[in-house]
């Protein structure tokens, strides 16, 4: 990868953002002797993408492709997450993990399209994103070869600080950040924005004022609950009816952008973790994850209320093979395909509607209802015996206890020897 | 179980609340010439103690035996449940299942102490709390004998309706409750409040207002958040501090009592869900459990950020196990005996500080520290390369994608085929 | 269930084996007002089955009724166990716990056509086979009622020792065995022979010689090896041949007896053991498995071979689920369905053939190939660099070690404090 | 790691087996400027020690450390395994993975000992054991250095075939070897050895005739069984009786020496298997484990005899954990030392005798016995009530049914709509 000078070393697919480091990493390649095709995934992130793509052009890409992506991220990334009540340690809802796997898809489609050798990306050599952007594109063009100038010494040894950046920037006709760099790093799509670095690296101070921007600060929500319906068919979410002002909303994105809004009106979904990394690091972030959050409680609701007991525990095990498939990067691996598979199986039956109230950063379920539930009325009532003899749970009982009597027998025996 | 006249039948010890239906067994046990011990456990309920005790003695019991339980209750079974982020079912806080066994163990032993041959209690026959007091009390004491008036033929089809109770009742002078019966069941302790059944058992209605009573309603908690400081020491909670007005509370029970009034005061900890019944139903409830949701929370960040991400994978399995064991009444067996065992183990690095600011029914984490972190603040920096050589991750990804690779290049072979 | 008379009580279907118990159980289900329709599944156990339904019908059944399920018993319950490798507590492959719910299938069908409330069996109370039997008709059948005799003490206490039935026999004619009871009992089916109670109630000593009747005895086996070659398609084995003879079978019926054939020339599938029942007893068995054994040996063998590592961890952990369903009888139960849909998804690249030598007692692995293997010669080879980087190893090596690395200095500092 | 002429870059400790390849890295460490001390640990593989230490001093070495560690891979290595029955993918029991951890220890204590910055080994680039020791050295000494010459470009293309190697062992004085490299490589120690590569590199063809070392070949072993009976205490294997001679061994390296013998003898614990490895390969390898595999059939077996049903159920899980952190490295890790603790606790009632037959490559169990069984023949046998209820199965069976039925009642609604 030394220098080479002008000859044409091939073709290269760019993930660019527009920023300063992907540009860098543009001038950056067209002087190492690359073509570069600069690329950008339009996955719900608010971007001047006429902007962007100018940029592009002008510092010598050949081409930029933007595609926008938002219906298949909610379709085949978010509601599978959904369905699996995905929570990457018990807590991330996992908003960037589950995009890395389809930017790559698209990226690799592009590198195929274009007849590019090479894929790039500005992701740093500490993180995870580096790994499933590059897991994903391994796994769906094994013969591709990944440029991360971020982890080569060429690269990075060239600007140890921001100002041989600066410099390199100005030199280059690329516009510096006309603010000074946030004091945190940002990541943001359809489903959430991550912050992270900076001051957050901290992990005993409170994020600052400000930091988020998908959700208003719970003590700033309307005093106001709002109470909504979703109803899901196999899993997955297919309407959204708001009884305040009976809005409706039926298609996936639209359905995915206003839950979004309402949670973020109300504040729901903030959270502050330290999380483990693929790479072995403990790493603090802060997330907000609106419409994902009210969903999994959702989810998690009439799944309960809808599946049987013992193939739920079963399905729970394999809701944690997912998370930690998707965290480190494995979406397109034999076992999460399989994962994918048996959880969507899993969901036949659950189809029915929860109520939830929205109210200053929480969400409460108030009810929930389904043509398939195994909840029986008459048979857990107090009041009716129904087609029940309370007689079989004694037999039960005294079953289970055998084996815990002749346990304490055992004991009492060696501890009176 | 058919033979009557006066004679002596034994001794037992029976669970009294001195509500209207242990009452009734209480005299019918006397009835069928047994001695009766009438026995009930603090726990933390609310409860006029004496006035039950007198109640109990006028009935016909030789003697009344009232413990206070509640040190043990946090030391022994609520700490334990913290350590292992218990929840059942991702929900359910366990805080009836968690009492149940502590109140088994304390009644096996008046029954040893006064050479009882049974131990008798008032639950019904559809639910859990028959298996939990009874797998613990034969778990504990292998030879002793169950009365379990519900399940008992001779006894509830003495008593098909409520009618019949209150005939029976005003006949042997036990008084009718002077309030209509509240139109659903419940169960407190220390550690929450539990309401189910009755006009509850339709799991599409919200609660009625008024349902709870250690929280209040969130939209009506004060409008100025709280935030306070939770130490731990080995996972368990050492010490709380609220920093708006500096009181610091030590002593377990205390401490717990006092994130009680806590959570209570800001609406934290309510739940509505249904889960799965040991005995196979389905089952609706309300539940509300302010301190251990909130000691839950700040215990889970802790934990993540001193503990080893692989030996927390395996712990979080365990904790599962613990969960379930739990709700189904196995406190004294040998596999959670175990299971306890291991995760106590598992807690020797979760020292730290938790800050947390309460709010209007929900808890947010502010941020943590502790002197035996694995976080590395330089290590993760963005900023800093540390002791960290970015390439090694490029081969990291190169070895994880080898699979992947060899799977789509047999994929492709397969599909060209 | 009291003595009633005449009068006709309905229909039962009895699981009828022409043997003293379920003739007697016969003659006491006429006697008590029932009719009765014999049933005797025909799962591959040798047997007289004219000559028992000559019996049944002189005891007074109205019907016998004796399915040939063979087939099904390989292809819907041996097949997918061989697909889970499934073997309860490590050892036990399940025998008589997959052809339980089989037997329980047909019967229940019986009952349905003939418009029977009722069936009924010859099971003891402390075995796992009633509730297998059981558990399935409720499954298929939630309406029918179970007639258990060993569990009934109006039965039970009328028979209180082997004497009183010999009595009852006489009187009514049926036959005493000409035999002494052989001094264990028995189980056999088309998959294994089971052996237990009576004198192997002593787990410390050894299976008296000539309890085994489908294998010899290992010293017995032939002195000449034989190899064979299996060949299995998603998991399913298609073909045997036998590579001495050129032996070749395809018909899964046929091939499976064949296995059994060989297996048991060469003593192939012999265990004893302690297993946990269901009911919460540990009990002591002897079991034969010829086919069974040869077979989970190829499968998982072809396994390994074929799937990728990640997706088969996954998949071993639902194999366990499998075997512990099947053992507590659970087969027709939302979880077991799932779990075999499960499994036989992960089998879909499970092709290929294993060759093994069978001799004396044990079977050796060969070799195996595959058209769908992952195993790459190129790339493991120790004598080709093939298309991997040997430094790749050295970062991977590197960031797992990190988390090590951290863990090391946090003990360091510890310590030295 | 450019070569730098004489000048001392410092002290390295080598693992050094005296054979062609760590020769050769011994004379280029030394050509790169660094001081050598040579390290062989003795892990019971057969060796000429005196003639390697001979051979590292001539090469340049300035010290050899020959340490003895068979008890300690007995005491601390050997004996968890077999409380773990440890099986890496169900069948390689992980002679290899055991020793590496231990190997490591004792290395970085030599160079802590010697103020070594370095340590070095001659592992291959693409196998599991460069990981093994490179985990354990970074876990035990977190600053140390690892030379791995197999991953070093400047290495590795300096010797492209075993040729350039020859050459350069000629110019340098290295004896090559005498014979012919054998057609596959191997390893050895006190409790296997395998083979692997070379010819066997192809899975589908045998091992040839001859490759096995410690075990005959079956067909060989003698006509005549033999009969052993192994103690165990609290899962350790404290004891072993032949009963046909009488011979009695105590001391743990003694007892598994005569067992390796024993099972040598009967041709016992030889596997031909396709493995996945860490790096991600799927690898065929040949191993013969003979002590270890008769130990963990009679440690199997006296644990489903003493261990309660449920605690084993969860301490199996952690048997896969263990076996899967021993094989990838992870021996001194957060994780391993977790799971090691845990197993060890669960082994406290296992303790008692096993009975066992070895012949012609299996070993056949006849009987157990222990003093802490939790088998009960009175409470098992079908002649004996005993203190059971038949009628109480009853009860267990209808409420284990009662979700069955639920689950086919809301089926059967479904369908019929």
């Amino acid at each position: 990868m030394a220098a080479e000078g002008g000859g044409n070393r091939g073709t290269v697919v760019l993930a660019y953002s527009g920023g300063l480091d992907t540009s860098t990493i543009l001038v950056w390649l067209v002087e190492q002797g690359y073509k570069v095709i600069a690329y950008l995934a339009n996955i719900g992130q608010e971007e001047d993408y006429d902007a962007v793509k100018a940029k592009a052009l002008k510092f010598g890409a050949i081409k930029m492709v933007v595609p926008d992506l938002r219906k298949e991220f909610v379709n085949e990334f978010i509601w599978p997450a959904i369905q699996a009540n995905a929570k990457y340690e018990d807590r991330y809802l996992l908003g960037t993990a589950l995009a890395r796997p389809l930017i790559a898809r698209a990226m690799v489609q592009v590198a195929k399209d274009e007849g590019a050798q090479f894929v790039a990306h500005g992701a740093t050599g500490k993180g995870n994103d580096q790994i499933r952007f590059e897991l994903g594109a391994y796994a769906l063009h094994p013969g591709i070869q990944v440029i991360s100038p971020w982890r080569l010494p060429e690269f990075y040894q060239r600007f140890p600080g921001r100002n041989d950046l600066f410099e390199y920037a100005k030199k280059h006709g690329i516009p510096l950040p006309v603010t000074p760099k946030s004091p945190w790093s940002m990541d943001a799509n359809l489903m959430h924005v991550s912050y992270e670095s900076g001051v957050l690296e901290d992990p005993s101070k409170p994020g600052p004022p400000g930091v988020f921007t998908m959700t208003v600060d719970p003590e700033q929500a309307p005093d106001k609950p709002e109470v909504i319906q979703i109803d899901f068919e196999k899993g997955v979410p297919v309407c959204v009816t708001n009884q305040e002002d009976g809005t409706v909303k039926k298609d996936p994105l639209e359905l995915f952008v206003y839950l979004n809004q309402l949670g973020g009106k109300h504040g729901i979904g903030r959270v502050d973790l330290v999380e483990n990394r693929f790479i072995g690091m403990k790493s603090r972030g802060l997330y907000e994850t609106p419409a994902g959050t009210i969903l999994i409680e959702a989810h998690t609701d009439i799944e309960v209320f809808t599946m049987d007991r013992e193939l739920r525990r079963i399905k729970r095990g394999l809701d944690i093979n997912f998370s930690d498939q998707v965290y480190k990067g494995f979406w397109f691996s034999p076992e999460c395909e399989f994962t994918r598979f048996c959880i969507a199986k899993s969901q036949d039956s659950v189809t029915g509607s929860v109520t939830l109230k929205l109210y200053k950063g929480a969400t409460y379920i108030l009810g929930r209802k389904s043509p398939y539930s195994l909840y029986n009325e008459e048979l857990v009532s107090m009041n009716v015996q129904g087609d029940y003899e309370p007689i079989d749970a004694g037999g039960f009982i005294k079953i289970n206890a055998l084996r815990l009597q002749e346990y304490a027998r055992l004991r009492s025996k060696e501890s009176s020897q």
